[in-house]
């Protein structure tokens, strides 16, 4: 942290401002500019909260210099994350497909879609069984019935299966069916959620938040890590912007960023971020393009029918083609 | 909602289109136009999922004409809605100031700035005991024992007394204590969350997530009347933008359009937009001018030494000079 | 500028970083610190441009510490900027309101809205001859004869009048006969322009480009003031966010931030950020309590027929009530 | 245009808003619903202003059905537009790598650079002469003699030339010039350099604004071809959101969704949304396989010297290591 004193802040200011910094234990380094007076503070173990120094007599600015997590940052883990889900194997070098309908309706939809995307070359079933929705009055899933259809798809098809879990009374029950437990990007600062999902042995997919920065989704990874679980997959699902042609704006460069910065493998949901089908495949070219670790892609044997999301949900035969297409990128990406 | 063709959908894609809508038990009006057909969608009870429509072959858009909430419209109520809060009244021709620290730090932390903001006009006591925290690492709020001291202040001060509840395993303890709960802008669609505030006997806060529509929060409201609990306060704490200069942008025009779609009422939090103190006093007298039905108002002795959100707070002497601001312009908006 | 090394940068590339800031002819102040090396960059005049040393070696940010601007800076002239504008006076204890239709349409139309906004307490009048406009098949002002009718209000009414300039070609022009000039939105970083206007001895009113920072605006106002003149006054009309309940979001903390930071005289344009009319008598409540330095809103006798912007524009009752309760409320913020 | 009325609108009011329809030559359709009555408007030629109706008693809301634009648009020309600059193409099925530095430094920097990506695979050079700054005190181009050196830049590699055109004083000169000129995100909607812009025989590239919306960016096209000049490339760089790892946030929708409403090109511009050196390549191949028609990318042989953005510009090596990904992801979309 560097706290920037006024230019005309006076010599009893900035000593007020080192010996609070000393009260917390930390280091202050008075720095003589050519305009004015900035202090480091060093000997921090952890973030330092500018709170304390902000409101300070003739304190301009104080501003963070090192990154407030540590468990999921590649200075602290250089290595990659690979994780288990199943016998499938996100992360390093793999690419890795989760497909499936929105919501679960039915075993005959789930099913039905089931050997559609493994048959494409899905490697991952997912489907919403307890559904967040912004309406009260829309359909919300089916609960823990969606929960039973999910593990009979497993039991068919052999894909494991990623579901969300919206809340702490389903998280026993969610956690008993699924293989990967969602976290959604409604919930990415629900903190009792990702205390408990560090709780949890299954392997947690958190998504980012709609505004959040990536800040702020590696600092709630770090709440599930730091409760004791680092299978944590990160996914990207687009931001809200001024934008209206797409629901959300993806933010591809957050895979280099998350890349860069932690060991956690980042997939890509295209589907939430369009919010239009036309869209899913170009944007998961790109994702794939881009270097992330895997797709999250909505599909849908009857999309005009689908009880949720139809819109941006595939026809089997274009998830096929998407299949194809990114595998093709994928294996360039690789080579070169 | 209006379903827009293609300029050149054929007439069997128009025709499907008339059946998609009609077999969900609606009644389809198609409207030729000069370049294109539209086709009304009427006699729907609540709102339609676009998404039905928007991937069937030769539908450019569908754009929805009426609003999706229903018990929080003023259509639906069109007198205000006036709320009790201990012996304090909000809403309609009121103007109500809630004040105190971000968090609960002791009783003696407690009790000295209840004091100071009730000398200066403060009807209500805010302080948390759960808090949400950004980072894992930083001061999760003293949990129970905060609530004590709550109780301990309202004995003292004769102040109602309002605080955040976090998730469901705490509920039934912060009822217990609260006068009013909070739900947080992280948790404003964690809709388990609001389920079981529907099913409180206490008013419900309910902030604006950082990235919500007005839409969105009105119906995360309604998942609240829903349930059966009526008694909700809107707040508006700034949405996330591209600006940062402030934490925040306090979006004002919120409460205009917050007063005419609704018959709750609608506070604003100028700390937690602002982030900084010095904006804190000039965005009060907005809120109050722009005719906000109160204040929201995080104060602190120390601030300096504050455990979370320092920067933000006022001194007891600031807040005294708000006080004294406001209620000038308030007794003129209401006299104007 | 604080350069912020890898917490694994080698010796050799902390070394690199000196010897480059060295070589702009700047001061390297390397300051160890417990986990990485930062390096202050002192002595420097002027801003420092990040990009000399993002990209070396080793290095994981550049944070400027000092801000960009200068002529516009409080730093650089304490006292309050004020401006006179014909016989009236912009800037530190006055509220000033400009009003008038988006367009000039007729002779006829502007002396009609220009008596109404007087009567209320209008000091200056506004209205575009030169109108930039989204799509090329819109109305786009009546040019010189817009200018020439702007003109005659001024000689009936005795009000100043403001109108926009649009490029430098129709420059001399609109300073004929402008008594303010107005450089738009969307013209906010035409240097070329701004350049034109530091010649002017007109003063030029600034508006907020829609996506600009508060550094990027006073950074224009320093282009206007760098080529020699000094009487700008700051216009904020609203920032593009996801918010669409308002044409733009009214970012009020902007004027305690000017304020601070500037000389400069900032006013507000509710009528833009809003888009709707029923919006607009309360924002100018609220710019007015935030302690704007003026407003300036759109007025029409018959805003239904207008040529651009009607649903924005005031009907004269409508305007007569805001300045009532613009002044009620401008006494009392200045008394308190 | 869909005109919808309060629930609670009078017949008054409603047969006031046809009449209002009609006088603008216009035919009105009331379109009866459950709740509410909606007004549906046809045989407009060209958009309707909402304005006009937005204000009038009774009217909830207006929202607009058809887009705004016609040239630019694919249902007024189904087949794409194939542009030649120089002897290079642009358009459908080309990949087009335009690369070089930001600014012209001088004719041995420029000829270097461009040796380099001539080699790499880059079919046009770019280079600022004359360069749009934040800051007046920021380095502004070499101007004329900028564009001088780009001349020689041709003449000696062969490859034609791209430079940016900020003003109408400056316009004769630039096309005298370049091969394509571009007009800059901050020019956008500058519509007198557009309407210059379309009297040019010159292709434009022309790159959208920080914060347009593709309606807003093609309505500025349309501006170019209203005026006469067909040849408009278009160019996304990013827009402003909230998000700060990287300078703007990269819309790869804009691709399908331009290609799918307008029948011009689109390039992508990598360098000005990362900010970052390390984003750019990643960003490269997403652009590629969301299938834009080309990249304009930064490159410098010394970037840590650069006059301006050094830190987003490439070194020749990652530049050739860009295009080697590039053109193996392109070859593969295109089979596909």
């Amino acid at each position: 942290m560097l706290v920037v004193m006024d230019h005309n802040a006076t010599r009893e200011e900035i000593d007020a401002v080192v010996i609070a910094i000393e009260e917390k234990g930390y280091t202050a380094r008075p720095i003589p500019g050519g305009e004015r007076v900035s202090i480091g503070i060093l000997n921090n173990e952890g973030p330092v909260d500018a709170s304390h120094f902000l409101g300070l007599p003739g304190v301009k600015d104080a501003i963070p210099v090192t990154r407030p997590y540590k468990l999921v940052s590649r200075e602290f883990k250089p290595e990659d994350t690979v994780i288990q889900v199943g016998g499938v194997t996100i992360g390093k070098d793999k690419l890795t497909i989760v497909a499936g309908p929105c919501a679960i309706e039915s075993e005959s939809q789930a099913l039905t879609i089931a050997n559609h995307v493994k048959q494409s070359g899905a490697q991952l079933f997912r489907g919403g069984a307890f559904k967040p929705r912004t309406s009260p009055y829309s359909f919300q899933g089916l609960g823990k019935e969606g929960l039973i259809i999910l593990a009979r798809v497993r039991e068919v098809t052999g894909m494991p299966v990623v579901t969300e879990v919206m809340d702490l009374e389903t998280f026993d029950l969610v956690e008993e069916y699924a293989d990967m437990i969602q976290i959604g990007a409604r919930n990415m600062q629900n903190f009792s959620l990702l205390r408990r999902a560090g709780h949890s042995r299954k392997p947690i997919l958190l998504k980012r938040g709609m505004a959040a920065t990536i800040d702020e989704w590696l600092m709630a990874a770090e709440y599930i890590l730091e409760s004791g679980n680092s299978q944590v997959i990160l996914c990207e699902r687009g931001v809200r912007t001024f934008v209206h042609h797409s629901r959300n704006t993806l933010d591809l460069s957050a895979v280099p960023v998350v890349r860069k910065e932690s060991h956690l493998p980042i997939i890509i949901d295209p589907s939430h971020a369009a919010g239009r089908r036309d869209q899913v495949i170009p944007l998961s070219r790109a994702a794939v393009a881009v270097d992330a670790h895997g797709l999250m892609v909505e599909v849908h044997h009857q999309p005009e029918k689908a009880m949720s999301d139809g819109a941006q949900s595939l026809y089997p035969d274009q998830f096929d083609l998407l299949c194809r297409q990114v595998l093709a990128i994928f294996n360039h990406v690789k080579e070169g």
